[in-house]
């Protein structure tokens, strides 16, 4: 038995990621929670984020037109937390939180150095879909702690970072791992 | 100390879900797993999928302009593997999984009944971002099992779920809550 429930954007899991953006004014980057993002393009190599126009990172995404995806472990949920309930228009977020800003290497603005994987982008379309405007833009660089990648060297080592997920008001952990892509073929 | 990794579709984690969408000619729904899918707008309710032109669903989402993003649990990662590895070219992946098709309400095509969570959906909107195709789409209606809403019978019950997430590779499970968001707020 389905019970329907009024439309609703309804995808879940989703990331909990932290969106660092520099804020010419202020002159210190602007941290954001942001769940609405995710990968679009692989060549070239593209993510998403959508952000309400009334938020306050929206305009100086607007402004710069780059930022920084920084992905947290699940131990810095309190972090995440915080920078999404509070305005950057009101806050240092850095100093509110403790954690630390470090230059970005091909956009202005920070990584926050506590985060293991720093992406950065470079917008190239906006669109306006209602009351989310959806940012896609372009992989800059990738830029992972040495001690978080994987024994390839060329990725994350996801069951050590234990990222957080989101589904809707709740933070949801990730590091278990119960299969790799293709293991159905490789039984045959 | 951070490692530069050549540029590349970095965000996780990405959700694992299963889009239904009708096949007119083989008068049948074929099924493909999407990891790069998420929310994208709260009103209008909007949802994106990115799938390759190349993938043999994608032509048929243009033809449809309508598809089903169904939400599995982790107990269905085989299902989810076979139906993110085979070409719905070449198999029926409802007889290949033994997953059961059900009408859909508001578009053609079919549920997939062992997803507790079953998201309906137009297309508003594609925009070619380069070797993979961005779908925009509407959210007309979530139809939820009632044994999987929560004690709010207005939402999924996410722990109860226990949805697969992907990270490059690897799927994780994502069962286990660890906060709610506003914790932080509402301790002060």
């Amino acid at each position: 038995m389905k019970e329907f429930l009024k439309p609703y954007p309804a995808v879940f899991p989703v990331p909990a990621l932290l969106l660092t953006v520099y804020d010419e004014e202020k002159k210190r980057s602007n941290i954001i929670t942001i769940a609405w993002a995710g990968n679009v393009c692989s060549e070239p190599p593209m993510v998403s984020v959508s952000v309400r126009p009334t938020r306050y990172s929206n305009q100086l995404i607007k402004k710069e037109m780059e930022f920084v995806l920084n992905i947290p472990t699940a131990e810095m949920i309190r972090e995440v937390d915080i920078c999404g309930t509070v305005s950057g228009n009101n806050a240092d977020k850095f100093e509110l939180t403790g954690l630390t800003p470090l230059a970005a290497q091909m956009v202005k603005g920070h990584w926050i150095k506590e985060c293991p994987v720093n992406i950065e982008a470079r917008v190239k379309q906006i669109i306006n879909l209602g009351v989310h405007d959806l940012f896609l833009a372009e992989v800059l660089g990738v830029f992972v702690d040495a001690e978080y990648l994987d024994s390839s060297k060329r990725r994350p080592d996801y069951e050590k970072i234990n990222a957080l997920a989101y589904c809707p008001e709740r933070y949801v952990v990730t590091g278990s791992v119960v299969g790799r892509y293709g293991f159905t073929i490789k039984e045959d």
